[in-house]
């Protein structure tokens, strides 16, 4: 989704393939293919670039340190992205610079899990730092035997960590959270580049169904304007104290003060790249995440994050059971010629991310009726 | 310009690159190089398309015959594309249509150029047929002696016509037309899908220096209502009767009725592809031009050809002495974050069009100046 605006801004784009017909690899004539997790490969390609970004954060910290040791300019740096790539370094770091967080703790055994969750009160989120996506790595306990598994993992790890043998994922434990009471979840999407200019797009509202995030809007309807005001200048504090490059994303729950009711941001997540919660921005605002995230990565100045319509609703296309989505996806550009169609390029399979929708105007529930209506058809989900 | 777009509804572009450095070679992986006057290499490049279409009207007919005797599917079909190819074809048949034109005849020589003339008034404008563009083969004369080398050339393909053994660009002879005292050049772009499905933009007011256009006003300012509809009629008229596929543009003379005063307009050129008076669609419509030729030639629904914004201006930028455009180009993303800029990734030759802006807004005096000195301060014309 980097390639649209590369065009328009005559940036050549490279990417390291997973495989030679990635979604990437389709759009982008230069697409050597190799894996994340390979040093050389990595090593090898990045020689070609200018400056090297990111598309997820699972990219392992011995790649990125040979990277850096070879003096390859990396947007994020490494020291920014560990805190994307493990929650307990992202807690920590947080909550010494002041941010509003869940009550957490760093928990390697049941004992402490126990004494965190009588304290905060079951049940809890138990999260592995490293490595989660999606709703994977994260559960919500009602007691410790239900991360059982976990806790003995995190036990063999820490002790091959302690004599310097490994660097399991559990190294250093688990993370605990606060199980929140929220009104809802908001993201903001920030930027920042490398000589410091930094800027944010409106808070938007994440509608999540069954824990996955099934439609956005922007702005977030009926927001707190103090509210908005305070959390988009927690999402710059972090971009800025963290040393972010590049567009990160700060996944937020909305919540009431316990003392004076009023509304109040604790934050959730964060991703440090072009994100879900901000694909709106591809139609819906002056400049997208995505030529964001080249002109920052790149040092060149950031572009006007206004948004272009007063709303803008991005509805996710998931697969659905039948793997052919070009007569849904014709007769969806017959029953709405507004409807901007993001199609990714993958094979459709049940459940699978496989695209987004987005439409801008004046009237909220009629874009919201006309995303949901998009996605439920492309999904098979609705048959007209 | 069409792999933005294509990148988003998931459709695979392949183009015959006149060179390995071409622009639309450097963003799309598909790219074989060839000349698209070199029969076999064309024929072997639209064997692997589903539908093939063209960014200029260069084509022989030779090789549109090859490709539509090999079955291949050609939008537009060659039937419509010799009216963008040949003036004296689209003088003749929209004339038949009834739509309105300048006044206009076919001459082979210098006594039936010479009675045009007298009977519209000197200076008439002499057209070569074919082969013209960006005002090549286009003169403005005050006698028939100021196209004697024309003429000549035209007796010459003329009988070699007549003898079956030439198809030089005169073989016809030449267009006059009379010289249009006009208030201002005026441009219509409409889009029409194989199954008959059409549509149009709004009409645009594109402003021409020494001959050259250098700014597109959407939609034209202070438009009589009731000419923008007649006009965008006569465009969608054009676009049925001539069985024209995909996207065209309509360029037309603003004029006053002679007899009435009232406004009213005249067709100067068509142009069967998408075309720099609609380059202002890709930021300020729902869709752009790019986008529904992609749709119209795949016969998929039209998109919404609404602005997204009360006007915008396009400005194009041309090159200018200094071969490095980046140190201007950083400079200008500074000085106006909301500016959207296009680079064609071509090298920068003195007049040569390398790409264009695009602003959007409600203060059309503040876009046009922006746009303006995005265009200089790029060329090189101004220095801050």
């Amino acid at each position: 989704m980097c390639q649209p605006p590369a065009v328009g801004l005559s940036i050549t784009l490279s990417v390291l393939a997973e495989s030679a017909d990635a979604s990437a690899a389709l759009v982008i004539p230069s697409s050597p293919v190799g894996s994340h997790t390979d040093i050389e490969a990595v090593r090898a390609f990045a020689r070609e670039c200018d400056v090297v970004t990111f598309d997820h954060e699972h990219v392992p910290a011995e790649v990125l340190a040979a990277l850096e040791a070879d003096g390859v300019i990396l947007h994020p740096s490494r020291d920014a992205l560990v805190f994307a790539q493990d929650k307990l370094a992202m807690r920590r770091r947080l909550t010494d610079i002041g941010i509003a967080c869940p009550a957490w703790a760093q928990v390697r055994d049941a004992a402490s899990l126990q004494a965190f969750g009588d304290e905060v009160g079951w049940p809890v989120i138990v999260k592995t730092p490293r490595g989660g996506y999606d709703g994977k790595g994260v559960r919500v306990v009602g007691s410790t035997d239900e991360v059982a598994d976990w806790l003995s993992d995190a036990a063999r790890d820490g002790v091959q960590g302690d004599v310097g043998q490994g660097s399991g994922p559990l190294v250093d434990g688990l993370l605990a959270e606060e199980k929140i009471d929220f009104v809802r979840e908001l993201a903001l999407l920030v930027v920042r580049s490398p000589s410091g200019q930094a800027g944010a797009w409106a808070v938007v509202e994440t509608v999540q169904t069954a824990g996955i995030c099934t439609q956005v809007l922007a702005p977030a309807p009926g927001l707190d304007p103090q509210l908005a005001a305070v959390a988009t200048a927690a999402g710059l504090r972090i971009a800025g104290e963290l040393g972010v490059t590049g567009v990160m994303a700060v996944e937020m729950f909305e919540v009431r003060d316990p003392d004076t009711g009023d509304p109040a941001y604790l934050v959730n997540e964060l991703a440090m790249r072009p994100h879900n919660s901000g694909h709106w921005s591809i139609d819906g605002a002056v400049t997208s995440q995505f030529e964001q995230h080249l002109r920052a990565v790149l040092d060149l100045p950031l572009g006007d994050t206004s948004p272009r319509a007063p709303w803008t609703v991005m509805g996710n296309v998931l697969g659905g059971d039948h793997p052919q989505l070009y007569p849904t996806y014709r007769h969806l550009l017959a029953r709405d010629p507004g409807l901007k169609i993001h199609l990714y390029g993958k094979g459709v399979r049940p459940g699978r991310k496989i695209g987004h929708v987005n439409v801008s105007g004046a009237d909220l529930d009629d874009l919201r009726a006309r995303a949901s209506h998009a996605s439920d058809f492309l999904q098979g989900v609705i048959t007209q």
